[in-house]
């Protein structure tokens, strides 16, 4: 289970960078993203689109996503 | 949810989210990027630029940046 993450225990390491990852959304819905660590992407589920992290770089283009089954 | 699929320490709520920050870099130096929750930028310290995040969607462009002091 992952709730663990949704805390907000200052103690506990790894709220900043969830507010970091909380803080984007997708350019077509504005939804929030999903990270993929694996495939270097940010995953809109709700367009069933993947943007690609690219050198490090996020880009944030609905052109340049990957579109997902 | 999906984050479980990409967490290696399975009692260390955050680690999903830390290397989403983690795999950002300086577009200007390639060195990671700090995030600041209150003015929405990513602060590259050595190249002394914040990169906005406007509406959600990181401007990963360094003629946008704004200079640090």
């Amino acid at each position: 289970m992952t709730e663990t993450e949704d805390r907000e225990d200052p103690a506990g390491g790894g709220t900043f960078d969830r507010r970091m990852l909380e803080a984007l959304v997708c350019p077509q819905t504005h939804a929030p993203l999903a990270y993929d660590a694996e495939r270097q992407e940010l995953i809109s589920k709700a367009a069933h689109l993947a943007y690609p992290i690219r050198g490090g770089i996020p880009v944030m283009l609905i052109d340049e996503a990957r579109h997902l089954d």
